[in-house]
């Protein structure tokens, strides 16, 4: 892992929250990105050397609204940065970590993303990203 | 707000969640400490310019495992370094943000902490540190 790349945190409402968080920041959000194929729009901001991503649903089934039916609004994914994101899967794969579909697919913020299920990883949804 | 300085991840045992996460960061812990007022033991790890605290409950009415019981594992909150703590709490309290307690406390890794109440931010428990 290089760094940790950003902290996604499920919202029900991006406008409302994005308020919140500028406030906490001190700054807007440098980027607000709808993608498609993961049925969300979401929000940046920088804070130092990483990022939060704030998530909202596009459509009732997306995992963003299966999550906060569930569990409420709250910190849905840590991201890592990687180089290699292949190597990365077959390396944890090997030690017993449960990777969530078959590999890497396009995400938010142009990068290829994978995500292990939070059952091996402590509870916590995480995702593997490396810059395409 | 200047970084991220840590994110806070509640675990069961944390013996067993320090061979999970050496695994994902290829490096161990660079530092086990308790405690004692949080009613906890946690392990540092060192991901680019951020921190990942693993935190185990010492005693069974500590916030730690009160959150586990409730929630399961998982990710317990987000902390961000500041310059000047009570400058900080003034300016968060007067925008309408919840603060837990009176104010500041020691905290692990020799730091004065406050932490703000989730409902206020989108179901994130979100502490301030400032090095003593």
């Amino acid at each position: 892992m290089l760094e940790l790349e950003h902290i996604g945190i499920a919202v029900k409402d991006l406008a409302e929250a994005n308020k919140r968080y500028e406030v906490l920041f001190n700054a807007p959000p440098y980027k607000i990105e709808k993608v498609e194929n993961e049925g969300v729009t979401t929000s940046f901001f920088k804070v130092g050397r990483t990022k939060i991503e704030l998530l909202e649903a596009n459509k009732p089934d997306s995992p963003i609204a299966k999550f906060i039916e569930k569990r409420g609004e709250g910190i849905h994914h840590l991201a890592y940065a990687v180089n290699d994101i292949n190597l990365e899967i077959k390396r944890m794969v090997d030690e017993g970590f449960e990777l969530i579909g078959n590999g890497p697919q396009k995400g938010a913020d142009n990068k290829l993303v994978c995500f292990f299920h939070p059952k091996t990883m402590n509870g916590v949804l995480t995702e593997l990203c490396q810059n395409q």
